[in-house]
């Protein structure tokens, strides 16, 4: 493990790499009759990682060095994205968005079949909570508890499931501000809350860290959906490795169809200055990590 | 709490009561936008909930009297409810089963949608684990991350998840009996066995009692498959409360259709009284329900 450093490019590129090794390690090939090989294709060599980038930087921030590879901190990590990637695989299904193009790839269920996806989404939710509750006890009874009610909260139906439900509800309708954010909230914004909430529990956070990593999570989660609305009209499929202007075309309301583009980017541009704030209010050893995803999050091409 | 009687159907019809009360309680009808009421329907007022009375016969067998209501072993119990009910949903959906007709009911996707039925069936997953970890940590966390790691294993990959692409992956193919008994041994087997093992578990069993308790609960799990199958086609669907013949309709291979009738009926009394002799091997304080549970199994009608 490397000394802390603020060069935020290599930092993230090293973590990508081990993130990617564990879940090449994790995501079993063995599952049968082609259920390994399409949860494989759903979860390996594709996305941003923007939930376990932040597990491992919050961590990071609160410890001071880099949690072991494999500790509880890469295992929230790595469930995170598996609980992220079994919701776009869903997501993508005929019956939801009857989307074609995920991270650059045919969607899974145009690769392997509908009934194949629905049940590789399904056990990579399974997956999720396996990975947090390794055999030999190698995290702690107490903590791994603690993760697995974190992220099925985050996951379930007052998290993502739930925004999903008001997401589908809300097509066709007119949505204010404020349904938008609570919306959004759920849908994206659980996750990533969670990412930082279950770092900075790895890492033994204290209660104060952990209320201003929680509103770091909630600027920083709701600043990558108005980012998404945003790159939804002005960048193209190609760029976004997913179909461009799909909500415009199937009617949802989005950031810019309520605020229009410029005012959408102004609120981007304030959520991200309140999430500096809220790293800026407590002490944490090493906060350039956090500081470096929000601005990813918002200066983003895709 | 009565004391522990060998009069099965009055015990389980307590019990029934209790598992549909704390069901009543946890599955959160203030879920947003529609969620709830989807969940509600693919878990309350049906089933014959035989995943947790086998949770609660095994806690009484070890422990000697039943657990305090809403403890671990009632947890557990709804936990695997969850699971169990969230799988039907999904089995159900046009891409699988493509079934109308569900514990009497028009199947979730017929009443609510497809989308809503899929988003419902991922929010009970989710709900099972967060039942198991609440919040006031009334579950010791050593208990809660134990139960959650049997859980998550009997329901992913390994498990039931696993059994099913083998049985979407079989139909009109010829299985031999190794190869079905291995199927049905992750898609009905495993969560039948989880019931037994989460509620010793919970009850504190002794590891020569929690190995009888697999034994006993395999060779429940296998025989209440071959009824499955012996009822596919010997009984009719308002019966059933599910369409009956449909397995033989979609030239899926079952007992009946490899060995017949009569000798799928001899192999249930065989694994009958294997489960019997289970029991038999270890000190329990209290195996009537557990003896009377294998007995319904084999003996019911629908």
């Amino acid at each position: 493990m490397s000394a802390p450093s603020a060069d935020f490019s290599s930092w993230s590129q090293a973590r990508l790499a081990e993130v990617e090794q564990l879940l090449e390690q994790w995501v079993p090939a063995a599952a049968p009759a082609g259920l390994g090989a399409a949860m494989r294709y759903a979860v390996l060599d594709g996305g941003k990682r923007l939930r376990p980038l932040l597990v491992l930087a919050t961590a990071e921030a609160v410890g001071g060095v880099l949690p072991p590879l494999g500790s509880a901190a890469w295992r929230a990590a790595c469930a995170l994205e598996l609980i992220h990637a079994y919701s776009l695989v869903h997501d993508d299904l005929p019956c939801m968005d009857n989307d074609v193009l995920r991270r650059g790839k045919p969607t899974l269920h145009v690769q392997f079949g509908e009934a194949p996806a629905l049940l590789a989404g399904d056990a990579l939710q399974a997956l999720a909570f396996e990975v947090l509750l390794p055999e030999d006890q190698s995290v702690e009874p107490a903590l791994a508890a603690r993760l697995c009610r974190q992220l099925a909260r985050a996951a379930g139906w007052d998290g993502m499931a739930g925004g999903q439900a008001i997401d589908l509800a809300g097509v066709g309708q007119q949505l204010d501000q404020a349904s938008l954010e609570d919306m959004h909230r759920r849908k994206t914004g659980a996750l990533l809350l969670a990412s930082v909430e279950m770092g900075g529990a790895a890492a033994g956070a204290s209660a104060a860290q952990l209320a201003a990593m929680a509103r770091y999570g909630r600027a920083l989660g709701l600043a990558f959906q108005v980012v998404d609305d945003i790159l939804d009209v002005t960048a193209d499929s190609a760029t976004l490795g997913k179909t461009a202007g799909k909500d415009a075309a199937a009617d949802k309301p989005t950031f810019v169809s309520l605020l229009g583009l410029a005012a959408a980017q102004a609120y981007a541009d304030d959520l991200l200055a309140q999430a500096h704030q809220a790293l800026d209010q407590v002490g944490l050893r090493q906060a350039a990590y956090l500081h470096a995803i929000a601005d990813w999050v918002v200066r983003r091409s895709h």
